[in-house]
């Protein structure tokens, strides 16, 4: 590997890791908006997401330039590869992030009275935080020991979510007046369970990066990709 | 380019048009099994994800391959870049096929009967197929202006989403028996407002394909990506 290519990979994960901050301090402040029915600090996350989008290009641009200047081969590219999808998933957990503020918005409009947040939704966002870290430090390290458990933590986030579903369901059944804000947080609870999922991406491709092996779609089992010039 | 370059190109995007044809029917079948209470097409459906999956890895390492071995540059380098997200897109609409087709099954064992189907849910099922052929269609001719049509018209599936939402929101406030059927068709009728956001980055990256230009993120104005060696 040339020097320049190499200095240019680590400006890459740079570039990649403040804009994964800035996603992180989105989905942070989204749910603190949420749990303490802070709407001014929702408002912030939703004007903070075109920032995400802008460096969300130019990582990618970043990474093409990377590939058309050096052309780099095996674990180079699969860096580079994997940075891109990386990149994508961070733009959309941002999105996400500006979705729950948005909803927390409608909940301040909606009722006279803050509806009460049901403890296992905020453990849910702390659960997602927390797996989005790990995932990032997996990144950041190139450790695919980590990435491998935040994968299987992923299963506790989705029974979370079908829990606080149920509840929500319930709520609307009891009281139509809850319709309303339980359809909200509902939509916060299905906001945070998709964020789970590309964090869940996020550590397959740390996995796929570091290893070369695909592991996404559990169940077809570990398959090695072979993408070094023959 | 290269003789076997040029090959290798156009046998990935085939590979490419393959899945994402495959992704197409799932929707397809997918609406059609909540239009017609057919539980069997709703299986076929979730069955038929792992082979959708499958595919996408394979698609990923022919591109990868093609990246180690050819080195492309410029258009080329475009082109790749926009199959795997492409491919990226397609693999996620056939999952979200696969959910519309589990609340299809939910639905069926819910309730004692099948419950009315909003017609704008129906609507909104023909319009993201439509918007899907269209968006593959621009894939495959390089079509920047018919992928330019397709991202405008995402709007008019927001806004039938938002009446589905409000419709079924009612349906819950007058009657607690329909919030366990009205809450599945929520979930359909946010999966295929989903898909439809997967066609509009599809859109967006056959016009980065061909132009160069990144048009993510309305607001943000076209910006040129220049990708070429320097």
């Amino acid at each position: 590997m040339t020097v320049h290519l190499e200095r240019d990979l680590q400006q890459l994960k740079r570039s990649l890791l403040e804009t994964s901050t800035l996603a992180e301090q989105a989905i942070r402040k989204a749910t603190a908006a949420l749990a303490h029915q802070d709407l001014e600090l929702a408002r912030s996350v939703v004007d903070g997401d075109a920032e995400i989008d802008r460096r969300e290009i130019e990582v990618e641009e970043e990474a093409l330039q990377i590939l058309a200047i050096h052309q780099p081969v095996a674990i180079d590219l699969r860096f580079i590869a994997a940075c891109l999808k990386i990149n994508n998933d961070v733009e959309r957990i941002a999105d996400l992030a500006a979705k729950v503020a948005k909803r927390v918005l409608d909940l301040g409009g909606q009722v006279a009275e803050f509806p009460e947040i049901p403890r296992e939704l905020l453990e849910l966002g702390d659960l997602v935080i927390n797996l989005l870290r790990r995932s990032l430090d997996a990144f950041s390290r190139g450790d695919v020991e980590l990435a491998a458990r935040v994968r299987l933590d992923d299963d506790q986030i989705d029974g979370l979510h079908r829990d606080v579903f149920f509840m929500l369901r319930e709520q609307m059944k009891r009281d139509p007046e809850l319709v309303e804000p339980a359809s909200s947080l509902l939509s916060v609870s299905s906001s945070l369970e998709r964020i789970a999922d590309h964090v869940t991406n996020i550590a397959e491709d740390v996995i796929y990066m570091v290893g070369g092996a695909i592991v996404r779609h559990p169940g077809h089992g570990v398959r090695g990709a072979d993408t070094t010039a023959s």
